[in-house]
C-alpha cells in the first residue's frame, strides 16, 4: 500500500470539497440563512483543517501506485468526502443526527436520492443547492474531476488509469483517447454541455432558477433529490417530458456522445448496449402503459408517468411524477426488475448495468453451448470484438458479490419488522442508487423509519453500488492490510 | 441427438412409472375408493399403451450417446413423467383440471410440495400414498433407479454417466465406485435403509401406517407434502423432532454415509461442505430461537419449532409445525435466505446447494485477490484439492440462470396482483423445491390462489430447480435441435 500517496490524494479531494461547498455558501449569505450559513463555515473549518494537516503529513511519497492502491484510495475518498459533506447539515441542525446526515450525504454523492427528510421544502436554500451539487459532481465522479483539473506530473504511472478504473461504472472501462486527462477533460466537458442544455430547458419552461439548477443537478448526476415533497408531481407536463427524455439521455454511456462529435453515427447505432438499452426502456413503457391504462384514463397521461417513471427507475435516477406504489403489481414487478438492470456502463447511472447484464446472458450461452459441445472453443464477443476472459470472470463475480450484498442487507434491515416488499425494494433501491423503493420506502415515503444500524447497512448499500462493489470489498479484505 | 435411444429409454421409464401406481392402486382396492380405482385404472391404460408404441417406434438405436443426449433425455422423462402421473388425479375427478393436476404431480416428483389442494384430507388413501410416493422417488431420482435396477448391456459408453451427472444434483458429481452403475446401487441402498429407519422411529411414535409411510417418503425426499391440513403441527413433539432430525440427515450428501460405511470417518467430519451445512443450520436455529421466543414462552417449544423450521427449509422439505408466516420479520428473512442456499449436494434436497454456495464464496475471494495481485496464479481449492475451472465456470452460470429465471418467473406472477412478498417467496418456495412461502402462499395457504399462467411458470420453475436449470435450458436452446 502506498499510504502517503493515497493521503496526499485524499487531501487535495477534500480541499476541491471545500472550494465546491463556497457557492453553497454563497447562496445562503444572500438568503440571510443563519443556520444554514453556520454550518458551512463550522464545515469549511474542519474541512481546511484537516485537508492541511493531510497535506502536510503526506507531502513525501513514493511514486509506486498499483491496482490496489487505485481501489483502496477510491474507496476511502469517497468516505471521507461522505463524512466531511454532511457536516453543514449536522452544524446547521437541519438534520441533526449524524447518521442521518451521512445517509443523506452519502444517498447525495452516490446519485441514490434516498431521503430521510419528510418536509424537504423546508431546507434552507443553501444546502437544498449543497445536496443536489453532490449529485452532479458524484455522477460523473469527483476523482475523475480532481484527474481532470490537476497536473498530475509528479505522479507515477498508472496512478490516473487505476483511479479512473475504480471510479467509473462499467465491466471494462476504456479511454477515449490515449491520455486519460484527456478522457477525464472530455467526459466532464460533455457533461457539463448537457447539463447546461438541460437547465435552459427547464429555465424555458418557467421554473425558477435555484429550483431549475437542482434539478439538473438531480437529472445530469441521475441522482433524484427533489426541491418539492412530491418530487416533480406538481410541475408542468413541459417540465416532466423535458426531465424524462434527459434522465435518459444521461443514462447513455458518455462514449456514445463522443463518437456522435467524432461523427462515427454509425457505430452508435450498431452499439449493442445501447439498442438493448433503447429496447428494455420501449418494451417495459408499452407494458406498463398498457398495465395502468385504468387508472389514468387518457393516452397522453398514461404515456408520460410510464415514461417518466421507467427512464427514472431505469437511469437509477429515483424523480417522480406520481405515486407508482399504488400501481398494480406487475408494474412495480417492472420496475423493481430495471432497478436492477440500471443503465449504460460509462453513464452516470447506477445499477448492474446494461452492458453487464448483456455479458452475463453472452456468458451463460457460451456455457449451455459448451455443455452441448464439449471440445468446440467458443470466444464470446461484444460488438464483434472478442471479449477477455478477464472481464468475464469479473462480471460473474460481480454478479456473485451483487447477490450475497443484497441477500445480507435483506435480512439485517429485516430486523425492524417491516414487510418483505418495503425491505428488498429498501435494498435494490439503495444498492442499485435508485433512491424510492416500495411500500414504506415508496416514492410518497421517505427512509426515516429505519433504525440507525439499517441505515448504516444502506449506506454501505449505496457506496458499494456506486462503486461498483470491489473498491468497498477491497476495504474489507483481510489481504488488502498485510504487509508484503 | 440420438432420438431413438431416448425415447428407448422413456418407454422403459413410462413402464417403471405404471409398475410404481400398483401398490397405490391396490390401496385404493382395499379401500373401496371407486373414483381412485377408476383414475388409476385410465391412467395404467394410458400408460401401458404409450411405453409400448414408444418402445416399438424406437427399437432399434444408434450406440452414440452424448452430454447433449443425457441433458435432454433427463428433461423430456421428467416431463412425461409428470404428465402421466398426473393422470389418476384427473381420471379420478379429485383434482379435475389438468394443469392443476399438474402442478400438484410436478411438486410430488421435483420434493417441492407446493399444493394447490385446500382440504388434503379429503384425498382418496390410494391418492394420498401415490402422492407422497412421488416424492420419495423423485428424490433420489427416477433414471437413477432405472439405472440401478437395468442391466444396461446394449447401451453405448457414457450412456449411463451422462444421465446421472444430468439428473443428480451439485456442482460436480463424483463416481462413488468406478462404475456408475453400482454407484447408483449403492445410493439407493442407504436411502431405502435411511428411509426404513425413519419409518420405523414414526411407527415408534403412535403414528398408523399410512400416515407414517407417506410422512417418511415426504421427508426421505424432503418433500414435504403432508397427509394433515395443518403439516405436521397435530403431531407429538416427538413425531415433530424425529422429523426434524431425518429431514436434516436426508440433506446431508449421500456419498458421506458411503464414506461412514467404509469407515473414513475422519474424512466425513473434515469435509467443507457438511461443516458448513452444520454452521449455517445452528446460526439459524439459534437467531431464529431468540427472534420468536416470545411467540412460545417456553425454551423447549421455541427451540423445536425453531430447529423443525430451519430443518425444514434448510433441506427444501417443507413441512411445518406452526405458521411462520406470522413470525416476526427477522425469522422471515433468515428462512427466504435458507431457502436459497438448500441442502448439501449429492442429497435429496433442492436449493443453490451448500456446495456451490462455497465455491462462489471461494471464486469470489480469489477474484478479489487476483485483482490485488494481477500476476499471480491463483487456484481454488475444496477439501484441499483443486477445482477444475470448468466446474467453476458452470457454478457462475448457474448463478446467472438462476437470478435471471427469479427475475423472469417473478415478473410474470405479479400479473396475477398479488403483494410483492408473495409473488418473491412463491418463485423461492419453487423454483428452490421447499414448498410453502410467505402470506398469500404461507405454510397455512396453497398455490390455488394463482392463475393457470402463473402455475405453468412455477412447474417450469419446479422442474428447472430440481434439474440444476441446465437440462431443461438445453430443451430451450436452439442449438440442441439443430442439426449436424
Amino acid at each position: 500500500m502506498n499510504y502517503k500517496m493515497t493521503g496526499r490524494f485524499i487531501a487535495q479531494l477534500i480541499a476541491i470539497e471545500g472550494v465546491f461547498m463556497l457557492p453553497a455558501l454563497m447562496i445562503s449569505l444572500f438568503s440571510n440563512e443563519t443556520a444554514a450559513i453556520k454550518g458551512f463555515l463550522y464545515a469549511l473549518a474542519i474541512i481546511l483543517a484537516f485537508s492541511g494537516f493531510l497535506y502536510l503529513l503526506c507531502r513525501k511519497a513514493k511514486r509506486q501506485f498499483g491496482p490496489r492502491d487505485g481501489l483502496v484510495c477510491v474507496g476511502v475518498s469517497w468516505i471521507m468526502m461522505s463524512i466531511l459533506g454532511c457536516l453543514p447539515f449536522v452544524f446547521s441542525g437541519c438534520i441533526p443526527h449524524f447518521v442521518d446526515a451521512l445517509f443523506e450525504t452519502v444517498s447525495g454523492f452516490t446519485t441514490t436520492g434516498a431521503s430521510i427528510l419528510s418536509d424537504v421544502e423546508a431546507l434552507p436554500k443553501g444546502l437544498l443547492y449543497w445536496r443536489s451539487f453532490t449529485h452532479w459532481v458524484g455522477g460523473m465522479g469527483v476523482l475523475v474531476f480532481l484527474l481532470a483539473i490537476s497536473t498530475g506530473g509528479e505522479r507515477g504511472k498508472g496512478f490516473t488509469m487505476h483511479l479512473m478504473r475504480a471510479e467509473s461504472p462499467g465491466p471494462d472501462v476504456g479511454k477515449l483517447v490515449p491520455k486519460m486527462k484527456q478522457t477525464a477533460i472530455i467526459l466532464y466537458g460533455i457533461y457539463m454541455a448537457l447539463t447546461v442544455l438541460n437547465l435552459v430547458f427547464l429555465l424555458l419552461g418557467g421554473m425558477n432558477l435555484l429550483e431549475a439548477v437542482c434539478t439538473a443537478f438531480g437529472t445530469a448526476g441521475t441522482g433524484g433529490f427533489g426541491v418539492k415533497n412530491d418530487s416533480l408531481g406538481g410541475y408542468s407536463s413541459y417540465i416532466q417530458w423535458v426531465t424524462a427524455i434527459f434522465m435518459f439521455l444521461f443514462g447513455i454511456n458518455f462514449s456514445c456522445y463522443y463518437l456522435l462529435l467524432l461523427k462515427q453515427i454509425r457505430g452508435v447505432f450498431r452499439d449493442e448496449e445501447l439498442r438493448l438499452y433503447f429496447g428494455i426502456a420501449f418494451v417495459s413503457v408499452v407494458l406498463i402503459a398498457f398495465n395502468i391504462y385504468d387508472l389514468y384514463g387518457s393516452i397522453g397521461e398514461t404515456l408520460k408517468h410510464s415514461a417518466f417513471q421507467v427512464s427514472s427507475i431505469m437511469t437509477t435516477t429515483g424523480f417522480s411524477t406520481t405515486d407508482f406504489d399504488q400501481w398494480p403489481s406487475f408494474s412495480k414487478g417492472i420496475l423493481l426488475m430495471l432497478m436492477m438492470v440500471g443503465a449504460c456502463a460509462g453513464s452516470t447511472g447506477g445499477g448492474i448495468k446494461v452492458a453487464r447484464v448483456l455479458l452475463l446472458f453472452k456468458s451463460l450461452r457460451r456455457n449451455i453451448r459448451q455443455i452441448l459441445n464439449p471440445r468446440k472453443v467458443m470466444v464470446v464477443r461484444n460488438n464483434g470484438r472478442p471479449v477477455e476472459e478477464k472481464v468475464l470472470d469479473n462480471t460473474n463475480a460481480f454478479l456473485s458479490a451483487y447477490v450475497i450484498i443484497i441477500v445480507l442487507s435483506f435480512l439485517i434491515l429485516s430486523l425492524d419488522n417491516f414487510s418483505t416488499g418495503t425491505n428488498i425494494s429498501a435494498v435494490l433501491a439503495c444498492f442499485n442508487n435508485i433512491g424510492p423503493g416500495l411500500e414504506a420506502v415508496g416514492p410518497m415515503a421517505n427512509y426515516g423509519v429505519y433504525s440507525a444500524a439499517s441505515k448504516l447497512v444502506l449506506i454501505v448499500d449505496m457506496l458499494a453500488g456506486r462503486l461498483e462493489i470491489f473498491p468497498i470489498l477491497v476495504l474489507l479484505s483481510r489481504n488488502t492490510w498485510r504487509g508484503k
